[in-house]
């Protein structure tokens, strides 16, 4: 009676979720400060102060104008706000109308799937990736989700098993660089190629191929490590972006959809994504909130501690004899597993109580993904467990 | 190539949004002061000053647990407290895990709609009704939106109309009370029978049909009506409530679905609603606005303003010869047009700069809605030109 893919979605719990619980179980018995969770991405550092005081600046307000309804895109000066932003930073041109407000990252991706999706239509996803998208994809936008393998020696593009997944039915691609969860960033060249490759296969089918661009790790880089700004790559690209990681935000649900006037049918496009996000339910994205983000669009939080666990696990790690990609953004460190069967050896770290989650959770098996948005006492903590499990491999 | 649906609905403007520019440009020619417009269902008091304060308080505390995730269906403290604000009102025994918070009523209306829509179902709606009903059972839901006329004279429910209309195939029934845009409330006697009918119809067709009371005007009542809690009457109900009117919020989309643990199904329910929520791209609810519908969930804004609107315009306007059902909740009078055409009245009263909405995108022709949530001020200009407007009809 009751609608069967929905209660399998909200009935099976992730393997985060899983492992979420578990670490509870194992917090009552041992103690919270002995379990080593690195299963979770929520940002652990603090908001910048500005935040706070954006709130506090707002809240002195009209109760009225700051909490009532915006327009369904967003609050104009708001939205011309943030294009202003991206314009200095990206060299860019957009105008307020370029950008959807919407209640962050998965909002925004959702209302792109649907704004696009018709019957048929396929979407390509490059492994690893956020388990969701496939989820958004199919039971979200009812399309079907197109998986192309992981390039596990540097986590860029295997052009090869992406080409033979592309024909006349892809509507789209979706990149999410720095990546969730390999902390990969494309490079210029990679970008470059990419684009390359789309407008050759645009050409070939004769309509548009959009790149959809989810990129709520876009600010969080390390080692000046410049993250080339897509749509100045490729025409038809959709920017997802979110203010969850950038400025420790996830709870608020604040984010865009840009969609740039250079897209092939940029204001139909723009018209289906509002027309998606009401069919959705979104009303408008959260209105106090969509003022924040205004005040603070320049702002990043403070990620230093990323930066330190980033460096204390990769070199200790790969000193243990562990094979990692270095990761250059985001918060997650995805080393390969010392056994192929990665949910077997992130059973194995349990014992130590060390939460990974496997890497097939993410279309990467063999590997396990380490979120290290914890404090750096944890990650100190956790090293010479990883050594004994590293230990259990060579004995055998 | 983009999803036709999402383009229409994304690009057709809605009559009230094509009357609310309209009254911009008006706005600009005779003065904002002069544009009498009754045209938006946005709140014009205030947030009690408590709301300020929560915000404030929780300002303070510590960004990460402010702003971080919570869990899907709301932090389970919160969804305590709201259960224990229901208990205390309702006489039910509810607890946090009955509710699903969600980004306001249209999220919520959205994540039951999805949550239960199955091939061939049908969703039984009353005219008058929100428009958006229909565009998120059908477009939204992708299930078959039937719709029962009004019953005029009182705008309670035509049982023999209604009964026409249920069938085997009815998933669920839809009622909104206090109603936008009637402003009626739904009487004991009503509830009582529709329950009554309702279970009639379980028992002849061996299958649940769930009752989903839309009800964000609930603590918007007048000369002390009480509204009776629907789940104490019909087992099978799903409550969806927002706190957009109640606490005058309704940028900040902050709002529940109650599966009562007496409802079919309950729990497989009660995890499709997380589902839907999940493929619709709703992380979690906001969750500085969580907190502080936890800390506000006893208050209601100072609703002094729209009762003496109502109580100007409802005796204003029967004294001039319009007929009109004595709204007892909400911020809507819902009178007769005085040409059957209510289009063409709407079109006429602009010539007085009133701004009006036709009855028919209610799915009620022959009316007008008025929101009276505007300056007393706005409403002491307007009754002469609704005597103005009403003269024209005698002479004709």
């Amino acid at each position: 009676m009751i609608n069967r893919q929905m209660y399998e979605l909200g009935s099976h719990r992730s393997t985060i979720r899983e492992i979420f619980e578990y670490g509870n179980q194992r917090a009552a018995i041992v103690g919270r400060e002995n379990v080593l969770d690195f299963s979770l991405g929520n940002p652990n550092v603090p908001a910048p102060d500005e935040v706070r005081q954006a709130i506090l600046a707002e809240a002195a307000g009209d109760p009225v104008a700051i909490h009532g309804y915006t327009s369904a895109p967003g609050a104009p000066d708001v939205r011309r706000t943030l294009a202003d932003s991206l314009n200095r930073r990206f060299g860019t041109d957009y105008t307020g109308d370029s950008l959807y407000l919407t209640a962050g990252a998965a909002a925004a991706l959702m209302c792109a799937f649907r704004a696009l999706a018709c019957e048929g239509d396929e979407f390509v996803v490059f492994a690893p990736f956020f388990p969701e998208y496939k989820m958004f994809i199919e039971s979200g936008a009812g399309a079907k989700c197109v998986l192309v393998p992981p390039s596990i020696e540097d986590f860029q593009i295997d052009f090869d098993a992406f080409a033979q997944r592309v024909s006349e039915h892809t509507k789209a691609v979706v990149i999410n660089s720095p990546n969730n969860p390999s902390g990969a960033v494309y490079s210029e060249q990679t970008i470059r190629r990419l684009a390359a490759f789309l407008r050759e296969k645009e050409n070939e089918y004769g309509h548009p191929i959009y790149l959809i661009s989810d990129e709520p790790y876009r600010e969080i880089v390390y080692d000046n490590v410049t993250i080339p700004f897509v749509p100045n790559y490729y025409d038809d690209t959709i920017v997802c972006y979110s203010y969850s990681k950038s400025l420790s935000l996830p709870g608020e649900r604040i984010g865009y959809v840009l969609v740039p006037p250079k897209a092939a049918d940029s204001a139909d496009l723009y018209a289906a994504v509002c027309g998606a996000g009401r069919a959705l339910g979104y009303v408008c994205a959260p209105s106090l909130f969509q003022r924040v983000a205004a005040r603070c669009a320049d702002l990043t939080s403070d990620i230093a501690v990323y930066r330190t666990n980033r460096d204390l696990l990769y070199s200790g790690l790969t000193e243990m004899g562990y094979t990692c990609v270095k990761p250059e953004g985001a918060f997650y460190l995805f080393p390969r597993t010392l056994e192929a069967d990665d949910r077997a050896f992130c059973e194995r770290a349990k014992k130590y109580d060390l939460l990974l989650v496997p890497g097939s959770d993410f279309g990467a098996p063999g590997h396990m993904r380490i979120s290290y948005c914890v404090k750096t006492e944890t990650v100190e903590k956790a090293l010479p467990l990883f050594k004994k499990l590293a230990e259990e491999y060579k004995i055998r």
